[in-house]
């Protein structure tokens, strides 16, 4: 009778002893949803995320280029904007930007709320002026009720607009990836190719800059370290922000949370294949040619850290009003 | 005790009397949600309906222009296709379009799924072709496990694409508006100017189109049947279809359920006004000139058919694989 209560109690504290191990001692942390969120907030948040009446058009919402039912992301090269403007960069996903140190590719915002007002008054963007977007939403009672049920107050600014916003962004986790499930200590909810893709991932060095709960997120780092990335694209990355030469090519390490679901890749989105990344990045970060076996396996880790996708009811935007300025095409 | 048992039965049979009668004999009827319809199939006709991958852009869907979040439209006066093309005539509602007794303002769809399958291959709307489109939904391996559970075969049509999306169109109806809870009896539903909105609504005559579940879609109808409707929009309606000059300017008469929300009004979009729209209805279908105190009722009537929007939740859309066809923008 002892002995099996002895063994249970004895495997029971080797899988605690596991999970504690892997969560402390892997580079890459766990997601869980969020919490401690103001409700009312979120709410407001999700309404004007959804809103097309942001942009001077009323055609474009903040999810037209950031599609949560794409992951977070447009799966163009770049984006879209008004009048059907070519955007100069690739949109990143909002999910789990919470996670970024900066936002946007070059970190000119310090964090979702600076980010999130950003496209709105950007011409090749929403193209709107913020001064228009506050009086659009101002103009809407229901708007004036949602406003006073998160601030307390209907006055409405263009900073509690974004405020609102990165509330509700703040909910677009993905918990639950069968990577996290396995750093819980499920040994099951990886395979053994993904096992030996992740073990390759921090062996070659992919972990030195995707690394946290984001897979990525912590820091800038210059694309093409040890040899230049061919590209088109002209944008000097974190040089344009600083003025400093020596910041040039420099990038926000991007997440690889749910990475299969936000191709093409790179700043530049011109990369569709997740396995031809991969290859790519060994080769110009690291200096490293991969075997096809090799970028195979990386990439079947990488799936691993497809999470679940937010469950996000669309709302059921109020209407305009008289006042409400209307569209410019 | 035999007095106070039939006290409340007599009143029961009056209240079902009143009820009764207005469900039949009142010629707007009510609106109940969609059953019986095939779940698999809905499920599908969602991810299509929000997928982008059916436009030539990637960045056009079905709910681009019949936005859920907005009244099942765009609240533009006529939509923003590929290349930021403005469409010739005004984007009408999905929501209860069920009901419509042909599809698009001039009649050319006779249902649902007709209609579905012609804006992808639209060079104005999402300009894609529907064998590319096809191909696109057939390159996803959970698409074909999706149609398999609709259809009980992988194999992918452009007639299946467009049954999917018809079926996902029929659970978009809008019941419990207050209109339609006083139908089924319960007076309070509308206020004193509401009743007197609606009792003005049948008197001058509106109620001859607008009238049926949908109000209205049941009908074509001459746009400027008394007097000419003054309009920069070149579209000449049903003739277009039957090369009948006789049919110039008939128009499919649009439901107002929901009206309130689907603003700017008419097939050229061009009143923003609900007040102003049923003024000029009154003055060119019927010859009346309304107060602004009659026109002020009929709109507070016809803001009680605004019912339940759909809850809809966004798909997780399955992502591309090296077989699917890469966006032009």
């Amino acid at each position: 009778m002892l002995k099996t209560v002895i063994l249970p109690l004895s495997l029971l504290m080797l899988t605690l002893s596991v999970q504690a191990s892997r969560i402390d001692q892997e580079p890459i942390k766990v997601i869980e949803p969020a919490t401690g969120l103001n409700t009312a907030m979120v709410e407001l948040g999700k309404n004007l995320w959804f809103d097309p009446r942001l942009s001077k058009s009323n055609a474009i919402s903040c999810n037209s280029c950031h599609n949560l039912a794409t992951g977070g992301v447009d799966n163009l090269p770049s984006s879209i904007g008004h009048q059907w403007t070519i955007g100069p960069i690739n949109s990143p996903t909002v999910l789990n930007a919470e996670y970024n140190f900066v936002q946007f590719w070059n970190g000119r915002a310090k964090d979702l709320k600076a980010q999130a007002s950003g496209p709105i008054d950007n011409p090749k963007e929403m193209a709107f002026t913020h001064q228009l977007a506050v009086e659009t939403v101002a103009s809407i009672p229901a708007y004036q009720t949602m406003f006073t049920k998160a601030f307390g107050s209907k006055d409405i600014s263009i900073d509690k607009v974004a405020q609102a916003i990165a509330e509700f962004e703040k909910t677009l986790r993905t918990p639950n990836a069968n990577f996290d499930l396995w750093l819980k200590g499920d040994d099951k909810a990886l395979t053994a190719k993904q096992k030996a893709g992740y073990q390759l991932f921090k062996d070659i060095g992919c972990i030195a800059c995707h690394s946290g709960p984001a897979v990525g997120g912590q820091m800038y780092q210059k694309m093409g370290l040890v040899k230049p990335y061919k590209t088109n694209n002209p944008d000097t990355g974190r040089a344009a922000i600083t003025n400093n030469p020596s910041d040039k090519h420099f990038f926000k390490v991007p997440t690889l949370r749910n990475v299969e679901l936000t191709y093409p890749y790179f700043h530049d989105g011109a990369i569709w294949s997740l396995q031809e990344a991969v290859e790519i990045m060994a080769d110009v970060q690291l200096g490293r040619t991969l075997s096809k076996d090799e970028s195979a396996k990386i990439v079947a880790f990488l799936q691993s850290l497809t999470g679940e996708q937010p469950k996000v009811t669309l709302p059921s935007l109020p209407p305009s009003t008289y006042k409400t300025p209307q569209p410019k095409l």
